[in-house]
């Protein structure tokens, strides 16, 4: 029997990517479980899963979840459906079904019409990652200090939901509850815009004409390189996270757009107020941001 | 007498900020000058110069170029004129003028017509920077390893020229010789382009009625932290960046906000297609940024 109530007797990862990586190694040295069982639909990710000795890696998705308490989808959101769908019937009774996705209303959508009566659906999405994907790239350390955000649908049993928000900061997470739909907008201004321009400014620069590749990546340290870590994410992962974030994804480049017009203008008719006058209301942000702890001041990552 | 003959007798820095203040540090660390006088119009940051013992810091900028054989304009690009005017009388003659901006067909335009006969303009741009401003933020280090591009005008004297590489080589520097007009454009994407783009949508952000400020600090680190760092820089330096370098922003903004219609379409219509392929093309430049050294692979930044 396990000693404490709120950690899980067999987790199983399904993807075994950055994500579901880190969680096979963080669950495993923080103890949050008492085994801990991956599967990854690649042989050769399966593979490096094993040389990496991030658990019990099965051949099948239905093994790794057989007598799982806690079953975590570490896969592009756009695959949920599909592998709760392989899963479903191979779910222990009382099971916890989480996930990572950096979307969730789509989650509750795709997954909970597969699960059986009295198996918990309770999506969860840590805002932690890398500009690295695959199981070498994971490690422990990831969801250090983050936040991770649980959207259980009303009604989801009130003690799943505590053991998944549990299962969290036992690996050093901060957690909060939040509606989905809410979620889907607040991650869309704060990280799916964010990677949108960025993988649209790497091609404007790739597609220039007059000014090389190759001057691209010596002069990069200007501000573009910051924009190329964020371009380096994920591309399926990505891909899926704005087919189904659309609408909100869609509202936010809106108001993008409609305000970049107006800086356009500025420039053109030379309209110096506006443009200071901006610049100094961002700081305050960025300075908000620091002292709410979710970054460093970069000259302290300075020699 | 100077036994190298590259090295200066007197450097000037007109202008104690970030990088004027780095490079007084940088200069005395690496001997690339005898001896070292700054000036800056603030009261506040000459007295913090002082303090922090930056060199020799004089109440006029007359006095700190009296003498100087290198004299270094680091003021926003916008006041490089009012500078220039006010030294020009008190330049030694031979004397050799440089800057740091960002811009620099401007600053050819700006300077070169106050200068006396026989002082070289040699305009130098340092890629280098941090989200802080101000003389406490300056480090010896900040030159090293990254590129400064030089835009002498044609018929500028080579020995010049040359001294002045020299000097940016002496600090760390890797050096490049580039026409002013291409530099524009050049950093138009790698540099002018993502600050204009971060400081947008950081204000889009703090616009939104339904997402509170709270939460966008909070959940930051789903990219939208590497924005705000960049959106925190200096609103007078940038500001006069976007006024004195019009056209090519004006162009690279044209161009990007053209390419991000075609995201937009893509996902509206849920072309999954589009999508990917974009993603995977700009994984391929952040490897070639990596592999021109120009950054680190992030995980080497992780504990």
């Amino acid at each position: 029997m396990n000693e404490n109530p709120q950690s899980f007797q067999r987790l199983a990862i399904i993807g075994l990517g950055l994500i579901g990586a880190s969680i096979c190694l963080a669950a495993r040295e923080h103890g949050a479980a008492e085994s801990v069982a991956g599967y990854d639909a690649s042989a050769d990710v399966r593979k490096r899963a094993v040389a990496l000795g991030l658990g019990e890696i099965t051949e099948t998705a239905a093994e790794a979840v057989a007598g799982a308490d806690l079953v975590i989808l570490a896969v592009p959101v756009g695959a949920v459906g599909l592998v709760a769908e392989a899963i479903a019937t191979h779910l222990a009774a009382g099971a916890t079904v989480s996930d990572t996705g950096s979307v969730k209303e789509s989650i509750l959508r795709d997954v909970a019409p597969h699960l059986p009566k009295g198996v918990h659906l309770v999506p969860s999405h840590p805002v932690a990652g890398t500009e690295f994907s695959g199981p070498d790239a994971g490690f422990a350390a990831l969801f250090e200090k983050r936040w991770c955000i649980l959207t259980p649908a009303e009604g989801t049993d009130s003690t799943a939901v505590g053991r998944v928000a549990a299962f969290w900061r036992c690996l050093g997470s901060k957690t909060e509850v939040m509606d989905a739909a809410h979620h889907d907008r607040v991650l869309a201004i704060t990280s799916h815009l964010p990677h949108l321009i960025a993988y649209n400014i790497v091609r404007t620069a790739e597609d220039l004409e007059t000014v090389t590749e190759s001057e691209v990546f010596k002069y990069s340290a200007g501000g573009f390189r910051d924009f190329t870590r964020i371009a380096a994410s994920d591309p399926v992962m990505w891909r899926d996270v704005f087919l189904n974030n659309k609408d909100a994804v869609l509202e936010m480049l809106g108001r993008f757009t409609e305000d970049l017009s107006e800086l356009q203008r500025a420039i053109r008719w030379g309209d110096a107020e506006t443009l200071e006058s901006l610049f100094r209301r961002t700081r305050d942000i960025r300075r908000g941001i620091i002292e709410a702890g979710q970054d460093e001041p970069e000259h302290l990552k300075k020699p």
